[in-house]
């Protein structure tokens, strides 16, 4: 850790002359922009390659065989759309099978409770294993008892994710899912199960990565649906509670997957680099419509309909992140053969948060008041977007890259209901609007004609 | 059948002297019934006792052991709740078994699809079944089809249920279902697979009862959820589409149910009855809380709160109906067992339309220019439902005490969204609004309280 933490240094220092130095467009640019920002608003583009996706190859989990035909798929559809340049780079990540998972009350009503497996737990052997449950409402709760309540026991949080239109109470509730497991765990628990991190009532609970700390003992960790939990808390107010489950979780082997790379090359400056993109993973339980099918049809078509209209001075280079789900596995691999041309990739931005019309745009840098951000603000409005703050934050495969000095921009989408849906069966094509689709679209292919054609730079990230 | 015919149509000449011909409540019985109201508005029992049945049974399939704890909760229940009688009677049926059941798409893009086996659907075996999908788009479709191009396939009605108010989409609908089978069977076809009878978009799937006709080589029958319907027809647009599924449900033993009756006494005509209730049983994916659980809440609670107010004149008797999602098993063997009681059976109303809000009342007679229905209208306006039409319809329990000659009231509940949840795993008690739960209660404490108390009678059903 210590070396990575050395170079990070020297690269933020080797950078920190940059800062946000954009010019502006020139009129002819403007028009440009207004004119494709025209006919993006009416393509369907997006929408139909989404629909490829999710037709032809549908669920495509790190490590799975859907994953391969993604890959497969996503080189395709950039030679299909006369991309310029179009490879793959290797990923290497371990697998994760689900299995079978149930699991029911046993007593004092007995009842199924519909679960699933959080990625990357281990199972409970055929055999299952059952307990009394210990109920705790918050995940700070659980890291507050004593050993000695917890140990032998079923840990249950039942804390409900609220919704919010930036996502924000996703980061509070998340410790549950990726961190339970080992606070349990240490304290003696059998097994955890948590109320899905998801907004809805649905009967369909949300999977999500998770990890065990090193050292612990690694105990089953799995998500119940909303309704689920309710029927566990209205059990509970008549007395003790015990649950079985059954898990066949495992990790699998080694596994090489591939970020896929769609560029279309720039006219003036073909080495420098406009990042844009979605992770081309998804969980096993839906067909990734939302997460992040969404991300990958909306940054390929605004690629290519730059590219028919009129080539970009900049090259527009579209990364299809692998194994996102799974804890940024593509992304920190682009970013680790990267690092030497980190220059290069002038500004980036990833569309990881559904199908949500785009409300606001973020900028990283001091100086709101620069002209481009202006023009920017211009050609963005008549889509109903506005100007947001110069603190850009980004999709998590560009986290890697910000950490190297890379500057982003970030196209907010209003994630409201987003979370109805994350990581369920439920993510599927018709939850979509193909409307909300086109303005995406519209937004992504100005703001990265924008990027590609203004003279200068956007500074030096501040994570 | 023809013996049936004779005896019906004796009894409708025996009847036919009856006219609607209720006389009105008086000043003092109004102002009882607008106090229960107010008091019913506020009323939190409805909820009480269906948070008790979905908490402490939750799903109660006819012939399972759910459906032996809902009988006894329900016994339990009335006894709790000082009823003066409690009784149950029995009702036989044949048991069904789920089982496992699973389907995929096998080419040309292989995927998982959600399915769940219609009730009394033969099973697949463990080997399941594998075919080419022949699309209809209505089950009219399938019936013009020729058996040629059926034979050996497996046969797949797309058409998709529409939200209505009043539900008469279901009717429509719902043939695929009860019939698809029998007919592409008897075409050759080696199973069926239908879209949902169901207006939602969720990744679960809806069951409900099928039936084979006489002599048909017998199929297996399942429903695809509809985004599952809609992945299908996606890939059908790029060519032939094979399928494999699974099932293995299959036909159990006799058992012995029971419907669950209690009674609070009348005053001055015992022997008269006011008959309320819903249906005990529900299918075995969810907990029941909307199909039928509010009904049996609501009309519990209903005669509850009249009881602790005041006597009612008339007898009022809950019947909490066995077996009805299997074909009305548990309302056949009460119409049998009562037959020569019909004529006190003075007239009934049951709720088995979900929890949505009540918007108007119908009644049974060709007279609606009765002061009594007037007084109705008065009555049930503050709860924001209008007067209906003279040709009441009913729950579908009470269809063989119609054909008795029986009258009924149909308190009509709004159904927008009832065919969201309706036999899927979703129908589980968050689903509910207490507030909807507390205006169907007003309205059949108000109602049942007006029909208990009004002299003369309600004249004879013509359905």
């Amino acid at each position: 850790m210590k070396t990575k933490q050395i170079i990070t240094t020297i690269i933020l220092i080797s950078f920190s002359h940059l800062i946000f130095a954009a010019g502006s467009l020139s009129k002819a640019e403007l028009k440009q922009a207004e004119t494709l920002r025209k006919a993006a608003s009416k393509s369907d583009l997006a929408y139909e390659i989404l629909e490829s996706l999710t037709t032809e190859v549908g669920p495509r989990m790190a490590g799975t065989p859907g994953d391969a035909r993604a890959v497969a798929w996503a080189e395709n559809k950039f030679k299909e759309l006369k991309f310029d340049r179009v490879w793959k780079e290797p990923v290497k990540l371990r697998q994760w099978n689900r299995g079978i998972e149930k699991a029911e009350i046993i007593s004092p009503f007995p009842q199924p409770v519909m679960i699933t497996a959080l990625g990357n737990s281990i199972g409970t052997g055929e055999e299952g294993v059952r307990g009394e449950i210990i109920h705790f409402e918050t995940f700070e709760d659980l890291q507050k008892a004593e050993a000695g309540e917890v140990r032998g026991k079923i840990v249950f949080i039942s804390h409900k994710m609220h919704k919010t239109r930036d996502g924000s109470a996703y980061g509070r509730a998340v410790a549950a899912r990726s961190k339970g497991a080992s606070v349990a765990g240490e304290k003696g628990a059998k097994a955890i199960v948590i109320r899905s991190i998801g907004t809805d009532n649905d009967r369909l609970p949300h999977t999500g990565n998770m990890n065990y700390a090193e050292g612990v003992t690694q105990i089953p960790a799995a998500a119940l649906s909303n309704p689920d939990a309710d029927l566990i808390l209205n059990q509970l107010k008549r007395g003790k509670v015990e649950i079985g489950m059954t898990m066949t979780s495992d990790i699998g082997d080694e596994y090489t997957s591939y970020n896929v790379i769609g560029e279309i090359t720039g006219s003036e400056n073909p080495e420098e680099l406009i990042v844009i993109g979605g992770h081309l993973d998804s969980w096993d339980l839906g067909t990734g419509a939302v997460d992040d099918g969404a991300g990958v049809a909306i940054t390929i078509a605004a690629a290519k309909l730059i590219a028919d209209y009129e080539r970009p001075k900049r090259t527009i280079r579209v990364v299809l992140w692998a194994a996102e789900e799974i804890g940024l596995v593509g992304a920190r691999a682009y970013a680790k053969a990267h690092a030497d041309n980190i220059n290069n990739h002038i500004t980036a931005a990833e569309s990881d948060f559904g199908a949500g019309p785009i409300w606001s745009f973020d900028w990283s840098s001091a100086n709101d008041e620069s002209a481009f951000v202006a023009q920017l603000e211009q050609l963005l409005n008549p889509l109903g977007i506005v100007r947001g703050q110069p603190k850009s934050t980004s999709g998590p495969d560009l986290w890697p890259l910000r950490a190297l000095g890379m500057s982003t921009f970030a196209l907010r989408q209003d994630g409201t209901d987003y979370f109805d849906l994350h990581h369920t069966a439920n993510d599927t094509l018709d939850k979509v609007d193909p409307e909300h689709l086109k303005q995406n679209l519209a937004a992504y292919t100005v703001w990265a004609f924008a990027v590609a054609q203004v003279p200068g730079n956007f500074g030096f990230n501040i994570n």
